[in-house]
């Protein structure tokens, strides 16, 4: 093994930061060279993330753009911006020239629409300039936002040596060679080959007696997620794209798929935790405050709510003051069998594995939260009783815990299953929204219940 | 097009369930199987997953081997072990031969120790037999344990022209060829090809003069999760193992990859809800239980600390009971910005994207719980101020809340950080874990500063 594989254990240390840093200092072009070739893109790329704008543009300038394309593609999103602001619309295109059209056109949909054109006029390749073009006009969360034009195409009417010869030179374009489309005269998707379909056939077959014609394939304009569900699901490294008239068009990648999948999990993540909005640790307080405030803001509300309840209720239980202090254990309560019954829900949908009624789904997570709610309102009847000494007490507050348990596990199952139904994305139902609604519920549900037990 | 082409938008129907059982009932092979043959395995994997028991083993039994191999790796995990063991030794024997060496292993090791070498002595294809048994030897969240033995290796001697004839024989048993392997005569890893490179290449050509050296791989020890970040961030198809000595023992591609980091995120996902172990929406209300009671157990704990803690406040506040309402906000802001602030450095630690010093993350989201605890705070004063006319009551909530969103985001930022610096899973930390803990401490906070303030 060479030494200089690249290692699967890179690790961005101060040191080397510091090394380039210095060099460009230096201005020592010919030693920052040297050492950055070592690295692969995705490596120069975290290098560049954590220098500032004025260094990153420096190395952008150096290295030739064959790598720094790849290397702008890896970059954190807010760091390209910045780096592509202080590109002329020629040294972008150049970059441009270097991607598969996929990435081309995703680098020119970040930059304003104005230097977009610039940036398209600077394109030499005219073909790549037209296939970019068409990409554009895409809506991003669809199939053909994120296909790219590079694909392996051959005809149904050509021989196996034939076709051998003609793709030796549509591959050398083809960073990757999942499949070869097959299409008809009219450019209409007929079905697939492998390479090695290709290889371990003779070179006089044709290749309508070889292509498999059961060929998963989607439209252009499908739900960028579906498409991501489909890929998974039947374990495909590429797919073609094709319009209405199955007419092929282009072709999407499995690491394309990676990146949906990995970005719609970090999506539910963060709306289970009341985050809106695509941010990483390392956004800008400002840009973290948007995100988390307003869920915040919520839980002030829900706050202030619990306490015009509590206020309600203050005369009425004057003399079951302790009652009071037990509004924190029922709200925690009411959030946490809310915040679980709706997060297996929306992991549910999003992984098609809540199947039959919505009724049935209501009355299993009835049975569980009456199952966990008489476990737990055992123990604190228990605690209250024998810490108290107040047998009535404990039982109105036993017997309360157990009808918030079961309200906010009905809850947390309705909400989700509901927004689904009306077309809404389910994890906007988890996190704060859920705990602060079963919060104010519960509460209100406590007070009314121990009311009635107390005969107040 | 063809009719059958396999549709995006499979749905499962309660007919077509329906119309499968009714098939089965009537023991109406031929039809059944006509029906079957329509959809891809993944389709009947779902639908089997609808069926009683005894219905699915009647359909594993009816299709041939190719085919229902396929449908078991996709059954839900706990229908396969029921399908299992009602299956021999012989018959499992007869699927596994069906399937790649990482599945064929993935499935015996699902069953008990005893069959798991019944199963292996039925299996007649020695080759296939001795490297299931290497991969059983590997723990399964490792590198070895997602690796295939299938994939087409090269020496280094070779030329294209017979490199090409005599992959054709290799490349039969390997369902994708992504990357051709070259080993020396030693068995050491070289580096690889691509199948384009060699069709591009003239046949004359020795590997050697072709082979890329710069090739990444991974150890077989290496953990899964690294692998599987390594191949997500050089957007890998596969990536070759290796043991320690560099010899050449396997692969792993990428639609295993999707799975892992698809359960990773689901994990996460559910400990930031609290519920723990692997549970699906369907699972038993049982196991739904055990995943979600000890999380219930913790709020009801931490509920009974904050019981405590205002029993142990009534009587210097008992002129104050105003302040006792306004405990289920600080509860709840004390715990939303802790998931929040836990939640981002969670997935931070996940995705690498955490970088720098822990004092500077900790001054950071200092500054910024301060800023959004200050903002919260006007508007709690001015509504206590203007809803209630007490100045110095609404001060004291107010800078107690200030006071408790800064601590709570403190905890919520340090505790995932140290966990992970300790060796252990920071996801742990989120959810009720960080919920609880906030909640009492903030109440804590919340009454000793009130007290300071109002001077009791």
């Amino acid at each position: 093994m060479s030494e200089e594989s690249e290692n699967i254990q890179f690790q961005l240390t101060d040191e080397l930061v510091e090394q380039v840093e210095l060099f460009i200092e230096q201005k020592n072009d010919k030693e920052l060279k040297t050492l950055l070739d070592e690295f692969h893109y995705a490596d120069i790329a975290e290098i560049l993330d954590e220098l500032n704008l004025e260094e990153a543009v420096y190395v952008i300038k150096l290295l030739d753009s064959e790598t720094t394309s790849d290397i702008l593609m890896e970059m954190d999103e807010d760091n390209r911006e910045k780096v592509l602001k202080n590109l002329s619309a020629k040294e972008i295109a150049e970059e441009v020239e270097e991607l598969d059209t996929d990435d081309a056109a995703d680098i020119i949909a970040e930059l304003s629409e104005a230097r977009q054109q610039a940036v398209i006029d600077q394109i030499e390749d005219e073909e790549h300039k037209a296939e970019i073009t068409e990409l554009l006009a895409y809506d991003e969360d669809t199939a053909g936002g994120l296909m790219a034009k590079e694909l392996v195409k051959v005809y149904e009417t050509w021989t196996v040596a034939g076709c051998m010869r003609r793709i030796r030179g549509q591959a050398k374009e083809v960073t990757r060679v999942h499949s070869i489309y097959v299409v008809n005269k009219e450019e209409k998707l007929i079905g697939r080959l492998s390479l090695k379909d290709l290889i371990v056939a003779k070179s006089e077959q044709k290749i309508s007696d070889l292509v498999k014609v059961n060929v998963d394939y989607v439209k252009v304009n499908d739900d960028a997620e579906d498409v991501a569900k489909v890929m998974a699901k039947y374990d495909l490294e590429a797919i073609p794209v094709v319009d209405e008239n199955q007419i092929l068009l282009g072709r999407i990648t499995i690491d394309d798929i990676v990146d949906v999948l990995k970005e719609e999990a970090d999506k539910d993540y963060q709306m289970a935790a009341g985050i809106t909005g695509d941010v990483e640790a390392d956004d800008t307080i400002l840009e973290l405050t948007r995100a988390r405030l307003p869920w915040l803001f919520l839980g002030l509300l829900g706050g202030i709510g619990a306490f015009i309840i509590m206020e309600g209720f203050q005369e009425a239980f004057s003399k079951y003051a302790v009652l009071f202090f037990f509004t924190p254990l029922i709200a925690a309560m009411a959030g946490n069998v809310g915040v679980q019954s709706s997060a297996i829900i929306v992991q549910g949908l999003a992984n098609d594995d809540v199947k039959g009624s919505v009724n049935g789904r209501l009355i299993k997570e009835m049975l569980l939260a009456a199952l966990n709610g008489v476990i737990l309102a055992i123990f604190l009847f228990l605690f209250v009783w024998l810490y108290k000494g107040e047998i009535d007490k404990a039982l109105a507050i036993s017997v309360s815990l157990v009808a918030v348990i079961i309200i906010a596990g009905l809850i947390g199952t309705f909400v989700p299953l509901f927004l689904d139904k009306r077309g809404v994305d389910p994890a906007i139902a988890t996190g704060p929204f859920i705990t602060t609604s079963n919060d104010i519920l519960g509460i209100l549900l406590y007070f009314w219940i121990a009311k009635m037990i107390l005969g107040i």
